[in-house]
């Protein structure tokens, strides 16, 4: 009988209150995020990683149109996990709002500004009726007056700074594996092995290196650079991440 | 009981996320998709194949009016699965944006581009109250770069690229066909003959020629070019995918 | 208890998905359309002929005003079923359409083209709130390139081309009546017979010519052509469909 | 219980379809229209006659300000029954479009035309959230191309033609009436006196001259002519149609 | 129970109809008619009398501000009973009509054209959505070529004329009342006596000169005029329809 | 079960008549009118006086910020009781329509009108759907035409004029006192009194100065005074309404 | 039961009183704001501190990222609890308004006007449907005319001015203890300390500096100054705030 209201309860429309203060359609839309496949950014003295699990459902399926890692500008790339059709809107926005800055400054948006353009953006679909809440939640990193930056973007419309990070699936295990092995001094090579033994430690088969996308902006260059398949395999097979197919 | 309640709550109008993150109206929608006929769609090295049953019924109903695979472009075809009516509002926006891509830029527009704006106007309607979602799914594929390229866009406004894949009724009884059977060297003809043994594969009665639309479009040509009956019969006949209609 | 309870759920204002992906408003609409008296439309080699029920429930109602058969345009006939007041107002569009092709192309619009512009219209109301869906099924038949054509719309806004069709109460007893009957040879006379034998052959007390609308649209003249009380009258007798009015 | 919650269900807002097909609205709207008192139109060869019972519900209410019949144009009337405030927004709507028509073409409006626009504007009311349909049915007699015309409009938008016909409370016993005793070859005196006797047919004491609103529109003069309370109070005591007062 | 279903049936938005085709919020709008205290009005050879009770809540409430009685223009006044704020707006409509009539054709506007130009704006709140009906009766009272007229308008929408007619609290004691002693040759001397004694008969305490407001309208000056609280006083002592303080 | 049948009720959107033609939204509102605390007003002979409680739940909370009493324009002041939100969105538009009015015709608003404005404004929200009525009453006195005027407004946009009056928490105690005390010829100083006895009267703990607000506009000098804290300590004082501490 | 009935009520729209003239939505708005950690506001003689509790839930967050503590203008500071999002919808509205101030009238915004303009747009999102209300509360801070002015922004849309004051989780708790603390001469310094100690009085496990985000606006420069963690470390060593982390 709960079942059955509770249904009743979310299938109405707009986003309102409890009585105990809380937003059930931003909760939910949270929960959305959780169902997607985890995403890891951590920041490190010379450069930001993003790396996601990009696993297929099907072997015929291009792993490269699972879209987890997006570049956004020149010196921005954005990792996604939840809803992907909603992922794409705000990506498109954050692409938008980087060219618009280009074209009326004359320089490239801060990684800081256009994060926040995009968590205000999520917060009107919190707000304001008619629509539903954005199932997604985004890391943005990038290189801001030559210091690497790494944020996240949570279904509330709420932008936090982190040095190292987890969204989707998995969440909250991989958050507690880059406590605990995070180094505020590593470098760039040393924070994309962190990336991929975090995404790694959940995974009971090993990481495939087609099923993982890893991206990086580095503080000499501020250009958004994807890992090839190769550059993955060969860190994978270094950190022997993969999974024991034998067995 | 709960079959009411649950009517009551699919019957409430927006789309909204359900306690675990889901949302309803793009599920059901995703029903939608498999109450249709299947199409298959597969990526060869020389082209793209697109293949739809269409079965009709009633024997007095022009087979051809049946619409399963429609072409969008001199180099892009499309085929779907579902609701009939949704498909033809996706497909004329698709026809739009390849002629006003023809005027602006004076060249023909992209597979992946074409994709990505059907499942952008998908997406609208599942977060923006007023409208229901599209109940069906398509299949996009054709020539670009002087690459195949196969993509398939669902009611949640996802897109994704595919060596091989079907939609529609069925659809996973017939993608475990192609994942046995798919190989990614085959050529054109060789295509073209999975897609037809991938629809035969749940077809108790076997394949009617006159129920089958098929479509190629190969990189030589860049064309899309729909098969005669006869043309297709001959095939049908080859492969042996015809019912025994004695017994 | 059920009963209430779906009636609650119909009354609910917009068209969405229920969870096994049908479209309830749009069913509801097919029964508004069962409601109605049947047309019925059979495409010949020489034409197209349109016949429909138009029985009065007072011998003092105009038969003429029930308005059951219109002229679209010079080489257009459409037969309805369903709601009176829905299909007054696609007619009308269809018309509007016909002389917009006239005035813009200096052309007769294809029976087609016509078609879906209406199939276009309706599936709008299906998918966007506000409104409810059609309660009407059309048949289109004319003339196009040379050409005897017929099309059906149904409320959920799909065009269907056949040979021959019945629309609207005892749609499938009639339909089996023409699958059984029906020959493709045939020419405008022969359709006429069929057209006047498949809606007799549901009527318990016979066909009563004034309780008919017939009208023709021939490959020859390109003319939508609707046939006098006393031309009906004429080939009921010789097909001997008047009811035995002594007992 | 089913009482309350089929109050429920019609206390909903928009007007859309019931499991069988039906517009719940609409009847209910009917139901409006039998409230009202009766309203009798019959069409004679040489012109037509509007007749309607307004008897008051105090002696102190001047009987001119019930609004039955209403001149639309010279040549054209409309008798009304049922929900009066609803009556005066279509009579106004008639009004309007006669004026225009005779602005804009400098002629009249053929009275099938002033019905059809009648008609088309309640059928959107019936389709279309955000307000109720109309609760009124209207009888719009009038000469046209010298030929005398009786339409019906309904409130689900459809539009009738009648030799004689009866809206309002008691609707089938006087159209019972009327099809025992109207006669084609009737002139306007006698289609006159048909009118009150139809009136007089259910009324337990008798018509009162003051309690009757009558005109017509005739050939000859093609004008709307109201008749006088004598000239009512004349007929009404030829045809013995006077209540027995004494008893 | 059914106390609690019909709350909620209410309690949803929209007007409109029952299954026996009543409208409900308009019928509650006459409800709070009812509540509110009477207004009376009388039509006379001369001219016509408009009364109302306006009794207050307590003693240190301004008479003059319990708003009953209206100039409307310098021909026409307006009583009202039922929600006050409801018939001040429909008394600044008419204001403002009376006023669009003197500028644009120069000249004063009609009775019963004012009466309708409020009461078609009454009918669209009881039709359109977003917005509940007025719940407000009016008696508008006033001279129009040399006549004088005397219209109600009721929450529906609907206008009336009346020789003599009372709205609000009570209105079926007065109403009889009414009926019993109007003598349409009265005076309008008389005719106030009429309202006075009409507003008294429903009194158990007497009419208090102060608790009445009494407004003419006579034929030869066109003039709406106001009693004096001496003026009324007078009468009501002349008419014994005090009431006895002493016990 | 009353109880949550009740809270579904109030908890729909717009505001409607009950059956027996009531406003639940408006006399809800009232409600919240007398959840705040009191305030009155008293008219003089030469001026009017309002005062009102503003006691502070927390003793670091600036007294002067609990917003009870607002000059409006030089001329007129306005207590407010209720919602203290709604009642500056109202004193707002009473100094918008004070400013207008001496921008257009370059003199002081009278203080009927400009109640008026407000009430009219009040209105609206009660009727047109998509907002709720203000949850304030307000209290509107000043020097029109060299005449104190004193006006409340209530939730549903009725003005009322009075000699005395009492809004918000306690409203029917302190009116009871006004009934009992006010004396029409009682001058500025005397109604001062009167008003800080009426408020004092439903106090058990006594008056404390610096917990009551206190203004007056007076007929001399046609200004609205704001009273210091010790003009009211010092009459405080001399009336003895102090609480008695010790106890 | 119950529980599940107020799930439905306050899972409605748009924000209505109850029967008992309160709205629910707002107060859920408040609940929010608890659910919030605290902010502190102390105003003192020579200027405002704000204070803020602003613990991570994972080391690797940013502390600086979790916005508390704002700069609105260069005189102007702002503190919130309860939903970051929406608080920062409301601070950018803070900062617009105070850069149009610059630009319009040539000078800084007063801290008074600018909390009104914040209220008064948090107030339409309690009364006009569409929307939820803000769940946040604001204190702002600021010198205005060589004066400290320390304000509360509540849910309802309702300013307060405080000497010193609490918002968010225990709130009542460190009112209480400010209640018992404040004294009205304290400087700067003292308040600073006060601010802290009234945080650090709800805290089991002590303040930690790096938790803390702490700024003052001063008479004397009339700037919006942050402490540096370092500052703050040394006043938490100072007051003996720090937890006992050993046990």
């Amino acid at each position: 009988m709960q079942g059955q209201n509770q249904q009743q309860a979310y299938d109405r429309g707009i986003t309102i209150f409890s009585p105990d203060g809380r937003l059930y359609q931003v909760e939910y839309a949270r929960e959305a995020v959780k169902r997607g496949t985890a995403s890891v950014g951590v920041r490190t003295a010379d450069g930001v990683v993003l790396a996601a699990d990009r696993h297929a459902r099907s072997p015929l399926l291009e792993r490269d149109s699972i879209e987890k890692i997006h570049k956004a500008d020149d010196h921005v790339g954005i990792a996604s996990a939840g809803h992907v059709a909603d992922a794409r809107q705000l990506i498109d926005l954050a692409r938008r709002q980087a060219q618009v800055n280009h074209l009326r400054y004359g320089e490239e948006i801060g990684v800081e500004s256009l994060t926040k353009e995009v968590t205000d953006y999520i917060q009107q679909y919190t707000q304001t009726g008619g629509a539903r809440p954005f199932g997604v939640a985004l890391l943005v990193g990038g290189i801001e007056d030559g210091e690497p930056r790494l944020f996240e973007t949570d279904p509330s419309g709420t932008p936090y700074e982190w040095q190292a990070v987890a969204i989707g699936g998995d969440r909250d295990e991989i958050q507690t594996f880059l406590e605990e092995e995070y180094d505020e001094g590593m470098d760039l090579e040393a924070g994309l092995s962190l990336a991929l033994r975090a995404l790694g430690s959940v995974s009971d088969d090993g990481l495939d290196a087609t099923g993982v996308d890893v991206a990086t902006i580095d503080v000499e260059s501020e250009q958004f650079t994807a890992l090839s398949e190769d550059e993955i395999a060969e860190r994978v097979t270094e950190l022997e991440l993969e999974g024991d197919d034998d067995e």
